[in-house]
């Protein structure tokens, strides 16, 4: 779920564990934590940052947001485009 | 698909659909498009936003990207807290 420090990747689970995740990073000292995510998880992205602000840590605040475009390979080694985004969240 | 000049926003058709609306809205003489999408449709905001820039305008770019929590009514009556998110494309 948190592959490095400060870095919460969002996958398939439900808003809640990453939101634990993001507020366990701040709680553990850290005064960013960004979260990424790609193609669908995108959206859970979004629900992550907006219930940690909105729910759990008032003081903290999106400090930046960044889109861009990966190049994954699919399963016949084809080229896929997916959207990724980068939330950052700062106290 | 656009609600009003100078807003496209996405809903569940496929992406393309929303990037000819906003190649549309570039053409027709506006110099900022925003896009707006609840829920599950922002992902596909990313997607749309992504595509303009990379593969039909590369004078376009992403000023700005606001996300929040709006609370819509389910369907008895209870409320409901979805993200939100505005991407801001500009000339």
């Amino acid at each position: 779920m948190a592959g490095q420090d400060g870095v919460v990747f969002i996958g398939t689970k439900s808003p809640m564990s990453y939101v634990l995740a993001v507020v366990t990073q701040f709680h553990g000292g850290l005064k960013q934590v960004q979260i990424k995510a790609r193609g669908k998880a995108i959206s859970r992205a979004v629900d992550v940052a907006e219930i940690v602000r909105n729910r759990f840590m008032a003081d903290v605040k999106i400090s930046e947001i960044k889109t861009g475009t990966e190049t994954i390979k699919g399963e016949k080694g084809e080229d896929i485009n997916v959207s990724s985004i980068e939330i950052t969240l700062s106290k």
